[in-house]
């Protein structure tokens, strides 16, 4: 007789082989030498036929089947994994195992031509592996297709449950037209802001000790975590105890790694307080991408550009680095800080601009599944929206379409997370600022109220709460863009 | 009809499953979060369980009950194939599945506590896990017996083919004598030789600088490697392109790191090049651990402390290092590098003590399991014959029996490899000193007859051919000791 103890069993191993591609792709990123890539793309091939016959075999397929006619038999917990084990059966178990398998050592491929299509400023190296990619997913988005109005709809359902090309179309044309009035407000009262101190020499050292620092200070434990370099930042979690980051570093711009680890350490954080009770079945319960996303930009962005944080880390900051910045004021630093400017590159955009540069990814993304436009114009129509949209000249590849490792690894329809993230993250601050006081916790230097808000109403759930539901029970309202143009709103009056 | 495919497919299996197995043994060593091991422990035991099922389950069974009739359907790598596999089968099949799974686990939890109590300096951290694996391995040695004459041979066997006590104890005690007699006739003609530069600050920077470059020059690939900081140096090869190598740095002591580097560089040199026609088949062709020794102590000792390779290397480290030795001169130098003096810790011997070290484990082996010592009067066992061999008087666990990780990871019968080791890169040198001349070969810039040399003799048979055949096929003769004795009374001549 199956019970719930065969499906958690079955979700177990799941998770395992999990944790096992998870170190490999770490690694692959992280310093894996060189030539090995070949061999490596056997190893996660082989992980992934193994994931794929433990999520859509006959053993969990029978586990389902079984388990759904007496679903009564099932704890609540029991009933959460069935539905989900359910829902990854269906993605996954509708495309022939020997497509995914394929398909899987196409990604890892492309991960190293993307790499060194970057080395050579030179798009050409990656497109046929991307037009691979592309070419997978239009034949798998028939067979996950269920009542998806549009087949890109299908690749953001997978992200983020019934979001579709409709609602985002709404969402984005409220924040672009935010955006475009308020930089122009931003534009015609701009005093002169003096931000070359960014660019005074810090060296990696100092950038470490300072940013890791201030990461810990917002809970981000090292014991459970590590601190690695990779051209594209990125937080990996084997498992509660093991939520890796990785940043960048550029002595000549310290915000950037500052920022960034302050990114990483908030998915990390993420990871390292979700509630224990779901650490077998982490597999089956991954943490949506927008709602992770809130949190890293949380970090990043309502923390690490607000007024109230600053003025308590900057003297701690300045010390650290001394005396480069001593002759700089806070608010002569606080202006720099937020100095909002267009950029080619979206990890180095400023909280205001950031969204737009999701908008052009997210119309691409459209263009390519809905439109069918050639992947060879693909960096033709990027540098065009960058023109548009941000007033910038594309001057090459690395600047440009190469920036980003997500299409390389498979993931179209995640980029609108980001923007969700964002907006989320307002909301979040919202609510969160009617009982706490920022200003107050960040100058008694416990800054644990927040850490804990945080932990009690969103890092707990895990993946176990779908990311509407979350925010809902923490805010007390739906998605609403208003916050977040409320927030920078406020943010850059400073500016005026 | 079961053919040399299947075998094949089936061992190439066993090879993957392998890679990952190391890269998660390389990672839980090289910055792995602390608190992670009990994840990882469960990692570790499924690969296991997997590994297990995969060289020892009805499949491989099967496939080798099968080719067994009809071996001549099989070519001659396909012969060698079965045989070994047919080896591992006997050597793992006889253990029940759980005690092998068990076994696992109690491996990777008693490296976590090993490197626990080197922290606390506290044996009795660690020694309820060396207990444990102790147990398992008695209760195992029954299972793998055959003809050896005591429980410990049936251990030495496993890592080098028909070795015995016997064998070892007239060995070991030709080795002994030598080594005495050698050591009270430098004590006595000794010149007073000042080593203190030794101790001059180097920085890690500076140390990874000089011998990165030297380990490449004598071959090491870094595209095929990396180089990590852990707390016991290992080389750790996932497959040919990936044989990764780690050290420790003491800026008070860069000699430790610069033969560390040259050390596991030669281990990962082997690995490098064995020939790609064993790619799919090495988890069951590993290469044996006196060989691959024998290449690690090629580097370290047999260049790395001869005078023809110093000429030519010690401007170059000068260079690195100015000024920290440019008032040392030559012979000053390699007086000091070759300094003769009992120490503590293995790892930082020189070489002609560093037989003793091992004679010491080989010994403590045989009484654990021949004699069946307490494992509770290990470190006092242990401190006797450091007083006895070194007349040394061990003042702490940490600087005591705490200083191996191998017996944590299960290797009891594996440290008289090490000893073999030595024997067999001094007679490679022999026999390679008869065509090529070392002197010449350094002075030119052009080590790669040396590599050359190596790679055909040595290391492209990979763990295809059994050590002792190597050997014989180079050198033209079995092991014969004295030609190591030859070389430390030649080496340690230029101190009298």
């Amino acid at each position: 007789m199956t019970t719930q103890k065969d499906l958690f069993n079955s979700v177990k191993e799941q998770t395992l082989l999990s944790q096992i591609s998870a170190l490999s792709g770490w690694d692959a990123l992280t310093g894996m030498p060189k030539d090995s890539g070949h061999f490596r793309a056997e190893i996660d091939g082989y992980l992934a036929e193994k994931l794929f016959q433990v999520s859509t075999g006959d053993n969990r397929k029978n586990i389902l089947t079984d388990l759904e006619k007496d679903s009564a038999s099932l704890d609540e917990l029991g009933q959460l994994v069935l539905r989900k084990a359910r829902k990854d059966f269906d993605m996954t178990g509708n495309i022939p195992e020997q497509d995914f398998v394929d398909f899987q050592k196409t990604l890892s491929e492309a991960q190293d031509f993307w790499a060194q299509a970057r080395e050579a400023n030179a798009y050409k190296i990656y497109q046929p592996y991307l037009e691979k990619i592309i070419g997978y997913l239009q034949r798998f988005i028939p067979l996950w297709r269920k009542d998806e109005k549009t087949p890109y709809d299908v690749l953001l359902n997978q992200y983020e449950p019934g979001l579709t090309v409709a609602k985002l179309d709404t969402i984005f044309d409220q924040v672009k037209s935010g955006i475009t009035t308020l930089r122009k407000k931003i534009a015609e009262n701009e005093s002169i802001v003096d931000s070359s101190f960014l660019s005074r020499r810090v060296t990696k050292e100092q950038q470490r000790t300072y940013a890791m620092d201030a990461a810990q200070r917002l809970g981000y434990n090292l014991d459970k975590g590590r601190l690695d370099d990779t051209i594209h930042p990125f937080m990996e979690a084997l498992n509660r105890d093991d939520a890796r980051i990785t940043t960048r570093w550029d002595e000549n711009n310290f915000q950037m790694a500052v920022l960034g680890i302050l990114h990483e350490a908030g998915h990390g954080l993420f990871e390292q307080n979700v509630d224990s009770k779901y650490d077998d079945l982490r597999s089956v319960l991954p943490i949506s991408m927008s709602i992770h996303e809130s949190q890293s930009l949380f970090n990043e962005v309502m923390i690490g550009r607000s007024k109230e944080f600053w003025v308590v880390e900057y003297p701690k900051l300045q010390s650290i680095v001394a005396p480069t910045l001593n002759d700089i004021s806070f608010d002569q630093f606080y202006q720099g800080w937020l100095k909002t400017e267009a950029t080619f590159i979206r990890t180095e955009a400023d909280p205001l601009t950031y969204p737009l540069h999701i908008i052009i990814r997210y119309e691409i993304e459209k263009a390519i599944f809905n439109d069918h436009i050639d992947v060879a114009d693909l960096p033709a129509l990027w540098n065009k929206k960058y023109k548009e949209y941000l007033d910038l000249d594309v001057p090459d590849d690395l600047t440009g379409i190469l920036q980003d490792i997500h299409w390389a690894g498979g993931s179209f329809g995640y980029f609108p997370s980001y923007a969700l993230g964002h907006l989320y993250a307002a909301q979040f601050r919202a609510t969160m600022t009617k009982t706490l006081d920022f200003k107050n916790i960040f100058e008694s230097g416990d800054y644990s109220p927040i850490f804990e808000w945080r932990k009690s109403h969103i890092w707990q759930y895990g993946g176990a709460v779908d990311p509407n539901e979350i925010l809902e029970q923490a805010t007390g309202e739906a998605l609403n863009p208003q916050y977040w143009l409320d927030f920078v709103t406020r943010l850059y009056s400073y500016y005026n």
